[in-house]
């Protein structure tokens, strides 16, 4: 069995538990296993699907209880199976969902760490500053005196100020590319690499299982 | 007497008390009265010389307190002659200055609110929302049931919270031409339209005073 989960900048398959991902540029395999996928991308869906006709939507086997329209199928199944707790999926976008006594209560997004550099970037090259920067200690407790540090600052500022205000007394599950950096940044969280594929795996044990 | 203020993406004339701005794609006049002007765009300040060689840097002529190293001249121009409170100019990107006892103590520098915009479209049409969009009320106190509130609520945080976790009991002075929309998140703040320029004409009458 394959789990594929499409999303904006990628696409990552999880084949006998190695995982690859494939961008825009790359070509997907023509795979012989059952393939199970969620997608918040539509073209990228239409290239698995052009390769492997045979891949089923795990979308369609998903019940979650929001209010929420339009929440992403890759937030409905990171927030699934969980009680009290803040999900966050750290990817070119940051998804931050509440969970409150197994219900999803609301969410909002903030923009990736990525996104953020690039969109320096384009304003101008004297504020371009590259990822290696996040590697030194960043120190968020005292005023900045540097370009470089006053785009750092801001830049960490703008989206854990937004998490800690939400998060209260909740414990926070960081995923996604970014999100074992930004965990760092709060005592009461974790960080679950593959989460998505872990409970996308759940779904499809749940519906197997007689009932 | 012309004043002229080159900015990321716009060169901004102050003459006979209109303003008028020029953007990459426009012709820069040639003008017959003395100009001063102040620059963070190298590109824009070569153009502007080209058609008006006769034009004065200001930036020569000012007298200011800093340990924070590359300060633009635009964030020099717009702190000078505060005492006790917290500049923001918010343009393209959004600069943040802190001035305690007439001394200029650091600063940060957050996306201004169209690169925020450009960001997360550039992330996925999904999360292309306009600027429109801002004139509703924003519910701030609600968390986000929709892609639309989602995207604005976490936007309006991120620059929001760093500003007001630095702010503490000092005034704000918001200048750019976001600044009107943003200072209505502040009770202790005002909006000052042209502090730029009207900064400019002081360090000018500074230096003609008889001393």
């Amino acid at each position: 069995m394959i789990l594929c989960d499409i999303g904006n900048t990628a696409t990552k398959f999880l084949i006998d538990k190695n995982i690859k991902n494939y961008y825009k540029k790359d070509k997907i395999p023509k795979l012989k296993d059952d393939i199970f996928y969620i997608s918040v991308n539509e073209k990228a869906t239409k290239k698995l699907l052009k390769k492997n006709p045979h891949a089923i939507n795990l979308a369609n086997f998903i019940n979650f209880e929001t209010s929420y329209i339009g929440l992403g199928v890759d937030r409905v199944v990171a927030c699934s199976f969980q009680e009290n707790v803040i999900i966050i999926d750290a990817g070119s976008a940051i998804t931050v969902d509440i969970m409150e006594n197994s219900k999803h209560i609301g969410g909002f997004i903030l923009l990736g760490l990525n996104s953020f550099l690039k969109s320096y970037e384009n304003i101008s090259k004297r504020l371009k500053i590259s990822k290696s920067d996040f590697e030194k200690n960043i120190n968020l407790d005292k005023i900045p005196l540097f370009t470089k540090d006053a785009i750092l600052y801001a830049l960490i500022k703008s989206i854990i100020l937004p998490i800690i205000e939400i998060c209260k007394d909740k414990n926070i599950i960081f995923t996604g590319g970014d999100g074992e950096f930004l965990s760092q940044f709060f005592e009461n969280s974790i960080y679950k690499k593959d989460l998505i594929f872990e409970n996308m795996k759940r779904i499809i044990d749940a519906n197997n299982s007689p009932s």
